[in-house]
C-alpha cells in the first residue's frame, strides 16, 4: 500500500508569545517541524510527504531546510486560512492508497503510534490515535457544570489515518463548524473510526509551557 | 476565615514502575509531597495542614521530613484504601471554616490557583479549578465513539475548595461509584460548584513521563 502523509503547519502562532509560528521554534537542536518531518520519513521513506504551510512562511521554511541541512523530499501546499481548506488542497495531490494527517506541532509522535494508525486501516476506513484522560472532567460552561465519567472519554491525537478514497469523498462536503478534526469529517459520511493507542509524549505544542515539556521529553 | 487544607497522599504507586509511591519521588532537590506541602504553607502559614497517608508509609515520611529538614507543622491521617474514606477521616479533625482538598501529587499548584479557589468561596459553597482541553475529545469505548464539542468540557484539577459545613454534610453520605472527586460528592447534596481557572503546570503525576515534565517545569 502506498502511503501519503499530510503534515499541517498552518498555524501563525498567536498563543506562543512569539513572532515565529510554533512549528518553526527550536526543540532541542532543530525546529519542531523538522522533527515531525523526520519521524514520518524514518517510519516510511517511500511515503509521499506533503506539508501545508501559510504562503508567507514558505521562504522562511526553505531557509530552515538549508540551515539544518534537511534533504527529506516533500511537497508544500498553501495552508490557507482554514485547516479544512488546507486539507482539501493537499488531497488534490495525494497519490497514496492510505493517507495520514498529522499536526506539525506534535513532533514526538512515536513509530509505534504511526504504525498503530496505519495498521488499523487493515480493519477500518479511518483510525484515530487516542489517550485516556488522567484528570477528571466536567461538562458545561463557567455558569454551570456537571461531572461526567472520564472513562468514557478519550483525548484525540494525530496522525489520523484514512483509506484514501473514503477521505477524498468526505472532503467533497462543504465545511461544517462541527468538523473539529479529520475523523469528524469522515464520520459525517457515515464512517466510524477505529480508536488505537497513542504515545503519551505525542503532545501538541500550543503554549511556551508545552515547548518546555517537549524539550524535557526529547 | 480559618482555612483547613487536606493533602491526599494515599497512592501506592503501581503505575510509576517504582517501589516508592509517587508522592515520595524526587522532584528537583526534594520529594514531591514536600513541594506540595510547602506551596500551601507559603500560601497561608496559619492554615491547618492535614496529610492523608497510607499507614505503612508514615515512618518513611517522617524520615523524609528529617532528611530534608522540613519543619512545616501538619497532622497525619490514615489514608486507608479508599480516597473517600481518607477524606472522611480527615474531616473529623478539620477545624477550618473553609476546606481545600488537594492531590499530593500536584506539586506545581500556583499561589494564584490556590487563591482563585479560596476566593471563589465568597460567592459559592464549592469551587473547582479547571483547564480548557487542548486536544479534541471523543466519547465512547474502543468499540465505537463520537466526536464531542471540546469547548463544553474542562479538565478538573485541585485544590477543590468548600465551605466546611457543606463539605462535612456531603461526606455523611455513603460512598457512590460516581463520586469521582470531591465536587461530585457535594453535587450529590445539590450544591453546584463554581469553576475557576487552574494553572497549566498544576499537573498530576501519574507516570514517569509526568515526573520528567514536572522536573522541566520546576
Amino acid at each position: 500500500m502506498k502511503k501519503s502523509i499530510i503534515i499541517t503547519a498552518g498555524g501563525i502562532g498567536k498563543r506562543m508569545e512569539s513572532e515565529v509560528p510554533k512549528q518553526f521554534l527550536l526543540l532541542g537542536s532543530k525546529p519542531v517541524l523538522i522533527h515531525t518531518l523526520e519521524q514520518f520519513f524514518d517510519y516510511d521513506p517511500t511515503a509521499q510527504l506533503i506539508i501545508t504551510l501559510p504562503k508567507d512562511w514558505i521562504n522562511y521554511w526553505k531557509e530552515l531546510l538549508t540551515k539544518y541541512d534537511t534533504q527529506i523530499p516533500h511537497t508544500l501546499v498553501d495552508g490557507g486560512n482554514e485547516r479544512f481548506h488546507s486539507i482539501q488542497n493537499a488531497l488534490t495531490i495525494c497519490t497514496g492508497d492510505q493517507i495520514a494527517i498529522h499536526d506539525g506541532v506534535r513532533p514526538l509522535v512515536s513509530m509505534a503510534t504511526i504504525d498503530n494508525c496505519f495498521s488499523g486501516l487493515a480493519i477500518a476506513k479511518a483510525v484515530v490515535p487516542v489517550r485516556p484522560l488522567k484528570d477528571s472532567i466536567r461538562m458545561g460552561s463557567l455558569e454551570g457544570s456537571a461531572s461526567v465519567d472520564r472513562s468514557q472519554f478519550f483525548l484525540v491525537h494525530t496522525p489520523q489515518c484514512f483509506d484514501a478514497e473514503t477521505l477524498k469523498e468526505a472532503y467533497l462536503q462543504g465545511f461544517q463548524p462541527f468538523f473539529t478534526d479529520d475523523a469528524s469529517v469522515v464520520e459525517a459520511i457515515g464512517v466510524s473510526p477505529l480508536l488505537v493507542l497513542s504515545n503519551e509524549e505525542n503532545i501538541k505544542i500550543t503554549s511556551p509551557t508545552d515547548l518546555k515539556i517537549l524539550n524535557a521529553l526529547l
